[in-house]
């Protein structure tokens, strides 16, 4: 199959083309230093932390060793937390101050990813969700990027498990694109361009990894990478915070881990991979146009200066087929 | 310095953050094949060549020996030759045939990159706009991307230096942006947004690598990558192919080349790269606000789940440092 598709959330497009050779790089290693900055016994490696969580979830004493979340500040922070946002030009360039905030979440007391369980990302889910809260108190602040990087090749520099958040004091360009495209479908249809894609992919069912009573995994139609999976609320809901219901996190945590146990049962338990949430910007009203998810992209392929060059992807897997082998992989 | 910059030309946002560590990836190997199908005596290993250029860079006969430019369909093409566009829907998907053309355009006879002269880059230059003249009468072609990669970390898989063109049956999203944006600054201001970019760096000074009588290279104001190098012609233009007079090609292949060889004094000889030729769409009429140009970026560092969910960049290298740093490098 050689054939153009085009993603309708991001309106990019993706040449899917099954006839060319590829290798897939499956090496989650890092270049790991002696000892891991984020396991316990080392905390004099990493700045003091931020906010600590119990295994119910709520916040505990920073320095109460049973944490079972951690979160810290990035000390070569992307963005600084000090200072004003000031605006300025060099003759017809733009520039801003670099304000904002980036921290680390260290998921689990425990190092290797695979043992993560599903209780660990309910608790990761809840305290993503705190942070989130915590920070859109700053005014500055316009939208909370949360992520996370394993394997070298996803851009990962430590093996213990952790998302990153990182504070922006402007909209980014993915997410302003996406409310842009979803807010023109909705204005010409009058629903949500997300609800439409699940309700199609659900009634067609090759794309689709697993389905619960409130989320849905599916390999995206124009997939820009191998494997890519995304994982949606069924329901209409914009904003990751809002979901505040303990058997629906529950639910969220489930799925996620088996969308990675999928992956590494698919693809070998090396897989390297980046995860995005994409939820809305933090200072809008509230807008029927937009539905949170997640992004879960194995990066196992390389770029070349044809996709840097056009901002077209070249995807050497059928997403159809990936989604049969991620469906069936459990 | 920790900034936010924005790149009037494609209105992309950079961290320019130098206060990171960061580890450059000098390394340009690519998993080599036994034999190079691109030298001299392995021709069996390779399709039939479309076309041949001699010294002067006039076409000759194929399987004359004494080939200084080759070019050769890639027999496992991006996209391809056969068949009709058709678009479809599925629901409220859009897809469309994978038709369009992929062809290799080996530089030269020499297997090393490094040994090219600038005579090598004019037949180059000539044997591109030649293939760019020849595609054009292919009317389903709307776009071709003229690329080069170079070592692993750039997508490259042969050594032997080859530019690659994938003619496209859409404008690819990166040129659409592009052409949108100078055109708005065209309606606003009527003048070519490229051509006031050139006058103010001449002016400031700090972000010049070099200037000659009809060319100057950049590194621009917000660079995605460290030592990122724009190459633009200083007079309007906004089609390769309408550079013609034998003058400015020698100039530009002397410029290519040097930009190549301050990269590798600077960064060390086995700088991994892409290369990118930014043109004119075919079917465009002639418009008063693009203008074509050259982008060298070396790829010695790696993305993360930031890039990707962000559509942001950060660069740990301050553009007016890289770009003093490549000046005096020759």
């Amino acid at each position: 199959m050689i054939e153009l598709r085009k993603d309708p959330i991001s309106s990019r497009s993706v040449i899917i083309n099954d006839t060319r050779d590829f290798q897939f790089e499956l090496d989650d290693t890092v270049d790991e230093i002696p000892m891991c900055p984020f396991c316990v016994g080392n905390e004099k490696l990493i700045p003091s932390p931020i906010v600590c969580y119990d295994k119910n979830g709520n916040k505990i004493d920073k320095y109460n060793k049973n944490w079972r979340v951690k979160v810290i500040p990035n000390n070569k922070p992307i963005l600084t937390i000090e200072g004003n946002i000031s605006r300025k030009a060099e003759g017809l360039y733009d520039r801003m101050t670099g304000v904002g905030a980036h921290e680390i979440l260290i998921e689990s007391q425990e190092h290797q990813e695979q043992n993560l369980k599903p209780e660990d990302f309910i608790l990761n889910i809840l305290a993503v969700q705190d942070r989130i809260n915590d920070l859109k108190n700053d005014l500055r602040l316009e939208y909370i990027l949360v992520f996370k990087n394993h394997g070298k090749n996803a851009g990962s520099t430590i093996t213990h498990p952790h998302f990153q958040l990182v504070a922006l004091p402007i909209i980014p360009r993915s997410v302003k694109e996406e409310m842009t495209i979803s807010k023109k479908y909705y204005d010409f249809k009058e629903r949500c361009l997300f609800c439409d894609i699940i309700d199609q992919e659900i009634a067609f069912g090759t794309r689709v990894v697993m389905e619960t009573n409130s989320f849905i995994s599916l390999v995206p139609f124009a997939s820009r990478y191998p494997f890519e999976t995304r994982i949606l609320p069924k329901e209409h809901l914009e904003d990751f915070r809002n979901l505040r219901d303990k058997h629906k996190i529950e639910e969220l945590a489930e799925m996620i881990t088996s969308v990675f146990r999928r992956l590494r049962k698919a693809l070998g338990k090396n897989v390297p991979y980046n995860l995005v949430l994409h939820s809305y910007p933090l200072k809008q009203d509230r807008i029927p146009h937009y539905h949170w998810y997640i992004e879960v992209i194995p990066k196992i392929t390389k770029f070349s200066g044809f996709e840097f060059g056009s901002g077209l992807y070249v995807n050497p897997v059928i997403p159809e087929e990936a989604a049969k082998f991620l469906k069936e992989a459990e």
